[in-house]
């Protein structure tokens, strides 16, 4: 794999005009009409959801649990979707990982090396150390959680955390103490994903890491403020910033799948697809490279 | 499923006598003599393993990043050995899983019903508002990550976090409120990952929460305090005490497969098996349930 994950992300960007990341987690129990309630139907859906969108997309987000809640059959059925994908599309593994280091580094295997990955999601909690298998790869990349998506997100991460004099940094939530010290890990290999849901809380922490690449879920079904992450989510120094999208990438999944759940039972599946094509187009158009 | 997990977990407690969990971790690159550098050799060696030593153990532990570096082949194989496991063995799915309720509801599907895990652990990163597809199953459980093993885990784990005066919550390390707040979240489903290596914070989060089971890695090649784990391990009050073990596991796993690696390779592989059993039978009187 040639250059940096941000460039290869740049270079995609740049080619769609947009930093809109299609979202790969079909249900069975959320399938348009005529597709089978099984992992047969999951796998025919998302190949259906890739070939129509995915143009469209900066980056394809698979949710590993979705695949993996069919077993072994469900991540064979995912790897086979990985490798059908084109090789300018960086595949960001989201799968939450995260351990002492003997087990991160089989974690790093497992995603980067099997799954084919070009970045993953990782859980900040064990400290820079257990996840340095995920942060040693020159040509790989790693979001972390920092600022998740869901209501109760703030229970530990809303948490105000100690000062530290000596280095000059102030008491302050969890969340940003993360972001504080991702942008000090790694900038070119380490991310943070920030849920659009907390949009005061993405500008503090774009305020306090200029530099940092985002992962923006959160957006279309869950209620997200689109506004507030075009406005906050692209870098404005370091590696990403000053190339297209500014590392941004923001995610779509059921905005755009959900657009052929509702499709008439009988119409052909060429509708379908010209329906998934459009809300990708759509998304795409809403989420654009800002100049 | 009959009884709740702690009830099976003291049951086979019980029967062996001691609180030893039998981690199944193995690594190619760490295979006894005779065995092919590769998920095949990784599969006869585990099931080895468990032959040999899980007559002496109160529950076993895969660790699902050593099955997933092997993709969805390595996965097919580790539910065949846990579809061979006795049924009054308890299986807890170490794969520190947790995210949003909508994905975590997945992610507990995969590992409860296509795996068939007793119990999994879990990161608390998200809050309880996202875990709760892995503790609103009464048959079930969940070990969250408390104070990990790791040389870094006082990273975050260790900042202090602010007092909730209110609630007469003290300002106390983050692995503190995290162990205050599982305690409360659901005590007969909820337990705590505390690392052997943290003696400590280990005596400190048992005297915080009297109540709360734990599974405690970091024994053996990780250098844990064994004493100071049999002494603060087993819980003192609620639904986990006052049954054999207080609750308590003890994670091995390369103190009882390294036993192997080391033998002659021409040996013949009864010897192999008499090796493990003999390992385990050792670990397992060292990790005694207490009366």
């Amino acid at each position: 794999m040639t250059a940096t994950y941000l460039e290869r992300l740049a270079a995609r960007t740049a080619t769609v005009g947009s930093v809109l990341c299609l979202g790969l987690d079909p249900d069975p129990v959320n399938l348009p009409a005529g597709f089978s309630r099984d992992l047969a139907g999951v796998e025919r859906f998302a190949g259906m959801i890739v070939a129509a969108a995915a143009p469209f997309a900066a980056a394809v987000k698979p949710n590993l649990a979705f695949w993996e809640s069919h077993g072994s059959g469900g991540l064979a059925a995912l790897e086979r979707i990985r490798s059908s994908l084109p090789d300018d599309l960086p595949v960001v593994a989201d799968a939450k990982r995260g351990d002492i280091s003997s087990t991160a580094v089989h974690q790093a295997v497992a995603l980067f090396d099997r799954l084919g990955a070009d970045a993953v999601t990782i859980n900040p909690y064990v400290g820079r150390e257990g996840l340095e298998p995920f942060l040693d790869r020159a040509d790989r990349f790693a979001y972390v959680l920092c600022r998740t998506s869901n209501p109760g997100a703030a229970e530990f991460q809303g948490l105000v955390v100690e000062a530290d004099p000596p280095a000059g940094v102030p008491a302050e939530p969890l969340y940003l103490r993360v972001a504080r010290r991702v942008a000090a890990w790694s900038p070119d290999r380490a991310g943070l994903v920030v849920g659009a849901t907390a949009p005061d809380e993405l500008r503090a922490i774009r305020g306090l890491v200029p530099d940092v690449a985002m992962l923006v879920p959160g957006i279309g079904s869950q209620g997200g403020d689109l506004a507030a992450v075009l406005a906050n989510g692209p870098a404005s120094s370091g590696e990403a910033s000053g190339r297209p999208g500014g590392g941004l990438l923001v995610n779509v999944s059921r905005g755009i799948a959900g657009v052929a759940v509702g499709a008439p039972p009988t119409g052909p599946h060429v509708e379908l697809e010209e329906r998934l094509a459009a809300a990708a187009r759509d998304w795409a158009a809403r989420l654009p490279v800002l100049p």
